[in-house]
């Protein structure tokens, strides 16, 4: 790799997936009616599954509202703004964070299989921790829908607690976004939004 | 994109963008001493600072650990068994939230300026979503690492609010994650762990 004064000398994927993942992406607003299947899904996930969380813990836990029924319980959930847009989009999912997600350490963290209850008997613990990694798979899975040319449209704007318990009756999840999935329809963007200079985000000690 | 059985297929980067970013990718536990200069890390900044916040927020902060001095304030605050690779990394980077974020909203999300005042007043709201989407930008900036040929070591294990104490004094920013930096040395990673079948993650409504 050469090193010169432009920037993108020191990225090391071609050009085309740093446009698709991150440059030319973006969130979309409206939607095409064509369909997302559970094939797109599943290969999204089966790439970004291999992303790194703490002690391999993967908390993310997804519902795919498909259902016209199930999709307008959401939609009555959703503040205003995010309303119209989750009606037209092919797919939502609700992202959640499973805060009984060290069940699975012993399978999922053989190296240490203890850590189930040496690290994460408290329930506050987990749930930080649980909030912190399934966010993390949030953003790996946001890069994976447009890993797959598909536009994701992420959403923190709804009825937190009201979602949780329509759709997570057991009290285990918590959920952290929702995200609208499909191929970008017409005006689906804004202008794009600025960006903080480095300077303001890094600091050296 | 033609739909087979084969889940890679509906994947629309190349095999080594997707390689490098996900399935070839790992922790890495030990680094050579190649250094990893500002220039890399400003352009990982510049691709990954497009992906997606709420309300455009960027939240995330970054101190870049150089000095020998700076190197050993943290490792004595990391857990024993992050000590050593914290302490070999070319490259060490605090990662953490500005609950303060909304001061930047009127420049970084001019749609709706107010938005600083209506929705971010409540400072138990601003943490809540500075953590959520400084976390987000986190895994963006691992993907980001990964695309730059380089290898990131993530580490939750540390005294976090000791970091916040010695390394954002101005009580702001929330650590929430350290990495190490740098390229995999010998004996770099344990074997590959599992992932949780898509079946206990995914469920339809």
């Amino acid at each position: 790799m050469t090193i010169t004064s432009s920037p993108t000398d020191h990225i090391a994927i071609d050009q085309q997936a740093q446009d698709l993942l991150f440059r030319e992406a973006r969130s979309a607003n409206t939607f095409t009616d064509e369909p997302v299947g559970d094939d797109q899904v599943q290969a999204i996930y089966d790439l970004v599954k291999w992303a790194p969380t703490s002690y391999n813990q993967q908390p993310l836990r997804v519902v795919l509202v498909r259902t016209p029924e199930a999709r307008e319980r959401l939609v009555s959930l959703m503040y205003d703004s995010n309303q119209a847009k989750t009606r037209s989009a092919p797919l939502t999912a609700i992202m959640a964070a499973d805060c009984d997600f060290h069940e699975n350490l012993p399978s999922q963290f053989p190296i240490f299989p203890q850590a189930k209850d040496v690290f994460f008997a408290d329930p506050a613990v987990r749930e930080e921790s649980a909030r912190l990694n399934a966010t993390l798979q949030v953003a790996y899975f946001i890069l994976g829908v447009r890993a797959a040319g598909l536009a994701a449209g992420p959403m923190s704007g709804f009825d937190s607690q009201a979602v949780d318990r329509e759709f997570f009756p057991d009290g285990k999840s918590k959920t952290l976004c929702v995200i609208n999935i499909g191929r970008p329809g017409e005006n689906a963007w804004w202008d794009r939004l600025p960006r903080l200079p480095h300077t303001d985000v890094f600091s050296t000690v």
